[in-house]
């Protein structure tokens, strides 16, 4: 689509990472003489997966390995288009992803590495993902934080770098990742609560992880805990080890934190044509 | 011990790392005007774990995190010790480790990251290490390889690097690593046959890996397989995927190369004074 227009249907896959490159860049040199925000949301890896004909069996991890290749050039494309206009010192680049890999199509739906489960679940391996952050001279290159942060930050993050006041008429689930990503001191955020629908599943408070209700992300229902599993993330982010007997007045804390959150909680309509169940 | 003599018992493992490091600083120092063989093997983070003082709470990871922690510090103190006296472009230090986690000590234990099952087992958790070569000027920084290598090699190409020569009257497991290393060649290993005690479990030849018996580390017998499991280690380090039915002429030609190695294979006498089972 192009804006409201559809112009392509069915999309031609195989070169869509390399149109949608292209496409930024463009966009990026237009816009080199005023304040842009780009939003890059690749299709790819998501399955079915394509790749184009200079990234066929270019990686040893077949297919999806050549995806991942091709994002790579254009993420490269991208930060080239940024350093030939002198943006780059002037530009916050984040790069991370929505969810975890889709088990169900084995190799082709990615891999979570160490973390458990995957997409749709609320296991590590379906809602952690790893992020990258850009930004020459503000950020020293290699720099590895265990702070937490959430994709909801980047929208007051990124209205507080840009000089603008983040909205005070609603509840904003962001906070300000500035401290943490320029290392002048900690995430505000140190809890993530975890949601299957409009249902909470999970509450982290720093490193402690406590699941009230598990479900695997395709096939099979949920499964209540009562006490709920609790995992030291920091020691164990596979979640292998239920420390919930040893730990019992970190689960009472928990338990205050999800209270507090609920009850001020006002699901908000789906944006989704069909509710997610 | 130092040589054959018992010199402290029960050993105080809280500075362990500490003294072994200080020894090995002590032994380049006095061998550094002529070509030396320096074995390092930490006790640590084998279980019970120890760290010392300074080390207590350095890493969010636990106990386990501070015993790495230390071991970092020593691997930087053998290195510096290599710069202070002008050795580094002459030596070339491997790092690498025995085998996998021990699970049953759980967060203690270790882990083996995306890999599979852990130590005692054949899958890769128990067996694949992660190796650091350095060697400055002759090992470009950063370089990552796929090839195969096995700490038998290191025994080969130690002697070739050093000029000498393999012995030729008896049958060495070991491959020269050097073209792989210095990024000339490929390496000429592209099999590996995974042992428990005497008896062949599995066998990997270039990416695929065929399991012929499994077992878990601990806790549990022996599952025959026919066919055996297969697996692409390459798209699927985590084994997760069985390939057996879609590449049976995979199996036959494992078949093959293991067949050629059973034949030849002459078990030595154990070394320990328990026979392995």
């Amino acid at each position: 689509m192009r804006n409201e227009e559809i112009v392509e249907r069915p999309a031609e896959q195989r070169t869509i990472t390399k149109r949608y490159t292209e496409e930024a860049v463009r966009f990026i040199e237009s816009h080199r003489e005023q304040p842009f925000f780009l939003y890059l949301a690749h299709s790819m890896p998501h399955v079915p997966l394509f790749r184009s004909k200079e990234f066929e069996d270019k990686s040893l991890r077949g297919l999806y390995g050549d995806v991942i290749e091709e994002l790579d050039w254009s993420v490269g494309q991208v930060l080239e288009s940024l350093r030939q206009h002198q943006l780059d010192k002037n530009t916050i680049v984040f790069f991370s992803s929505d969810n975890g890999p889709w088990l169900t199509f084995n190799e082709q739906g990615g891999s979570a590495g160490l973390l458990r489960e995957g997409k749709g679940s609320t296991w590590e391996g379906g809602m952690r993902e790893p992020t990258i952050v850009w930004w020459p001279g503000k950020i020293p290159a290699a720099s590895v934080s265990a702070e937490l942060g959430s994709t909801m930050d980047i929208y007051t993050t990124a209205i507080l770098l840009a000089g603008g006041k983040v909205p005070g008429d609603r509840v904003i689930d962001g906070v300000d990742l500035r401290p943490v990503l320029c290392e002048t001191g900690e995430s505000p955020r140190n809890t993530m609560f975890y949601y299957r629908g409009t249902r909470l599943m999970a509450v982290r408070h720093n490193q402690w992880k406590a699941h009230f209700i598990t479900q695997p992300g395709y096939g099979g229902g949920p499964t209540s805990h009562d006490p709920p599993l609790l995992f030291n993330l920091n020691e164990d982010p596979s979640e292998s080890y239920n420390l919930a007997e040893k730990h019992p007045q970190v689960i009472q804390q928990i338990r205050q934190v999800a209270g507090r959150h609920t009850e001020q909680m006002e699901p908000a309509p789906s944006q989704l044509e069909i509710p997610l169940r």
